[in-house]
């Protein structure tokens, strides 16, 4: 793992890596702006960028996302900024996670997956100490302006009490997430993510399917969009013919809906969010083969 | 900031970063050889992206995007591929600035906006010495065979002279920018830029504004596309309702029109480049709520 | 060039840079963590991004812009995944090239232009050590969880031999490249790439033009999607009018359609895959003019 150099507790630690997870996208300034100030305020630390194309204001992606990457970064600065500020702009929180990793961003939900991924919430600032930010501030990029210096200074091994005042975490927004729910042999979940193999992962773990009754090697029943298919469970995509539909492991906790050699959303006409119905059919007697209609 | 390691005239500085921005895209392998290039040349030094997708050959948005960002950017060697060749190609400089950075590329007017940024052109190089450039130079890609290697020697200390000849700062190519023009109560000025989140900035500062007389908490009139639209001035985008249309400093230098939650691009179906008259509108009396067409 | 440290035969080498292609794209956080779990294993390297947007599962378009770029690459530990995984896992396998470099990825031809470019095979192991992977396989992203770890660990200096049991150089996958026959004056190519500027490279070389009689300053006959256009060959884009379409050198060791300041994929309507004729056109006697037809 890297080298998380503790030090005194005045002068905090110092992290070798900052994170980052923007809905920034690619086509402007923005990212690497952001950089130049971490450059400024950490110039030993290296960035690794997450991802910036989390969908324009969208919280929830952001949040599933930047939990689903923490589970393979090393301790770290974390910055997150998915930051609508559409009713009021939320204030800057600053969580110290259990593995010591500081994880900044707006205080909308948006770190709230990934605190739990990192061992728990042990301490939460907000941020409110100016001198740590840029000289101007502008109304509409406080990730340049406000966020990144201050993981910059974090990263630099300014202690988190420089940042502004303790926060209880009990007050910190947190997300709801869509649980699948499991009805007898139903399991009634919707489209988590599309990824960009077209991939459909649901809001559910192989466990649920498993209470439901559904087991490797079944052909289940999905039902979305209107139509009803018949799709093998299996371990991989790979184990059907090229350009059929499964129901199989995703890249990270949960289970997809993905077709060999193509595109599942296309196939299924799905989108994120989207309502999806996973049955167990009754198995036919061994020998017969399950016609996997799509 | 970043540390810049002064030694001997004779050697040059060393530089710790060189940030880069072109419209090579990310489609291709382009980006990635450059930084190959630069590895070889600086294996000392660290990139930063600033932008690779600037419009394809548009040197305008290229010249725009690199002043906007060097701004926060530390001291480096700045190298920026926007290079038509579609006449003749522009032959390629280095600018050192005032703030001891130097800026690599082609005498096009890609740099011209940004050496205003940092401190002005103290001397200038042509790139002629092809001892420092690559074996083979393709016809087609400068920017890897010519500007990545010289940027790659001037990183690792190569002093300036080495690269070329001087060059008459007053021969350079300058960019002229359009300014808004301000008319009686009329601010007669065109879009600037589009960002990822569609917000739309217009060519004018807050000086602008004012000199036409309006005033933060003003409603302004906006003429675009043939339509005429009430929309308030205020702070940030936040301060209006989710889908309103508010004038609103942008995270720049500059005013921009935004939608709270939305897409001010595709509100007022505006491109860069499109007119676009904001006009101040005799304000009601106190209590009279102004009614914001959209 | 960069440091490659040598140490012992038994702790091998010490790689400063990890390359990295993909065709994980940037709407998902693939890359990001991937570069995290390399953090964990080699702390020390440093990460130079080739591609990421290599069409998905495209193993001939992943293998072309592997080897394209290798040529400007550091020796490194070189990442490359496009892995189908349609009909069959392909095994993972680590190349030792002819200059010290390590080849990374899937035994599916995808890297087998690349060690042409880099010296030829020196030595092969498959990946089998689970000792080196991470704890947990997900059945979908062998890339984050097998592959990377061993780039890591690899760069890290971990022997060649630790990864897996040697495999027979001629055992392993090599793509068949399609190569353009010269029948007297005609040469019949394909379009093996368009790039992100819309130029249109061709499965030729100047050598092959050559061989039909074609010399620079030739004005050639291009047949493709049922059209016949006079095509002049020159050395750059930028000899022809703006708009006009010619033949002339790529950026990397081909020869390509391009259009001055336009796109010649939008032009032609040509995608990569289509035949394409170059055709030798007698020469008409000096001063008189060739009509270039679009």
């Amino acid at each position: 793992m890297a080298r998380v150099t503790r030090t005194t507790a005045e002068s905090g630690s110092r992290y070798d890596w900052v994170t980052f997870l923007s809905d920034y996208g690619h086509d402007d300034v923005f990212v690497g702006v952001c950089k130049g100030v971490l450059a400024r305020f950490a110039p030993h630390a290296r960035v690794i960028d997450i991802c910036h194309l989390i969908t324009p204001q969208d919280v929830v992606q952001g949040a599933t996302s930047f939990a689903a990457a923490l589970d393979f970064l090393p301790p770290a600065v974390h910055l997150a900024m998915v930051d609508p500020q559409s009713a009021h702009a939320a204030r800057g929180i600053v969580v110290r996670t259990g593995d010591g990793s500081l994880l900044v961003g707006p205080d909308n939900g948006l770190l709230s997956l990934g605190w739990k991924v990192r061992g728990g919430v042990k301490a939460v600032v907000e941020i409110a100490n100016r001198e740590l930010w840029l000289e101007h501030i502008h109304a509409t990029f406080r990730g340049r302006d406000i966020f990144a210096p201050v993981a910059g200074h974090l990263a630099s091994g300014r202690p988190l009490a420089d940042v502004g005042p303790a926060v209880d975490p009990n007050d910190l927004v947190t997300l709801e997430v869509h649980e699948a729910v499991v009805d007898d042999d139903h399991v009634h979940a919707e489209i988590s993510a599309v990824d960009h193999f077209g991939n459909a992962s649901l809001n559910i773990a192989r466990s649920d399917l498993e209470a439901a009754g559904i087991a490797l090697g079944d052909t289940v029943e999905v039902r979305c969009n209107g139509r009803t298919l018949a799709v093998p469970f299996t371990h991989t995509f790979g184990e059907v013919a090229a350009g059929r539909l499964t129901l199989c492991e995703d890249s990270f906790r949960a289970v997809q809906l993905a077709v060999n050699a193509g595109r599942a959303d296309q196939e299924l006409r799905v989108n994120r969010g989207d309502p999806i119905v996973i049955a167990r059919v009754p198995q036919e007697p061994p020998g017969a083969r399950p016609a996997v209609t799509r």
